[in-house]
């Protein structure tokens, strides 16, 4: 009977590392921000501060809007949206964050995306491990 | 009076080369797309189809809406727009578009951006040189 049980309790860690697997997905954001008119520059330039050093970003991309002067797109890829919300307790992104608040006149409600694949995808740790 | 002519026309090819330089900006596209229901996943996997191979793209993510099964996000950052322009005539990239295309319900207007950098961004020709 103990024997059965441990066979149940090891089928048991065995589907739910499986399922775990198959639900590793990756977490995407794209959102519209319009700064203070004649502060879009200074606010990318923070935006671009500590970046690179986010753990489990596979793509961060910040881009003005061709049309609207005061308008900023940001485009993120991540390997888990544990790994988003852990970036923003990082000392350099707090610090982007605090001082870019008073340049921001405004956010769109922006989306929320299950990155499938392309071109440009920063290898994540887990892959270069 | 010959001499000074020259001097213009150096003069003017220096400042025509500088604003060129200038000028070499990336070129980005964030779209929307909805397909006819079920065939995401479809449309999906024909959007990946050759992405790889194509000249000057140093970014193109395709994602899942996270809240709308029929939608997808296209986000692309180009060396240039003639590059992204250029794509249009890859044999691959005709081919999607031709089978793709019944697949598609609509698409937003999307956004034309300037990206300016972040993480994921492949390496352009002109620097992988």
């Amino acid at each position: 009977m103990r024997e059965i049980s441990k066979i149940f309790v090891v089928m048991g860690v065995l589907i739910a590392n499986t399922v775990h697997a198959q639900a590793a997905e990756l977490y995407g954001l794209i959102g519209k921000m319009t700064t203070v008119p004649g502060q879009r520059d200074a606010f990318i330039g923070l935006l671009l501060q500590g970046v690179n050093d986010m753990p489990g970003c596979l793509s961060y991309v910040v881009a003005k809007d061709a049309n609207d002067p005061n308008a900023i797109w940001v485009t993120e890829v991540w390997d888990s949206k544990a790994s988003h919300d852990a970036s923003l307790s990082l000392p350099a992104v707090k610090e982007a964050i605090s001082k870019g608040r008073p340049m921001i006149a405004g956010m769109s409600d922006g989306a929320t995306t299950i990155p499938i694949g392309g071109v440009g995808l920063a290898k994540s740790e887990a892959e270069t491990k």
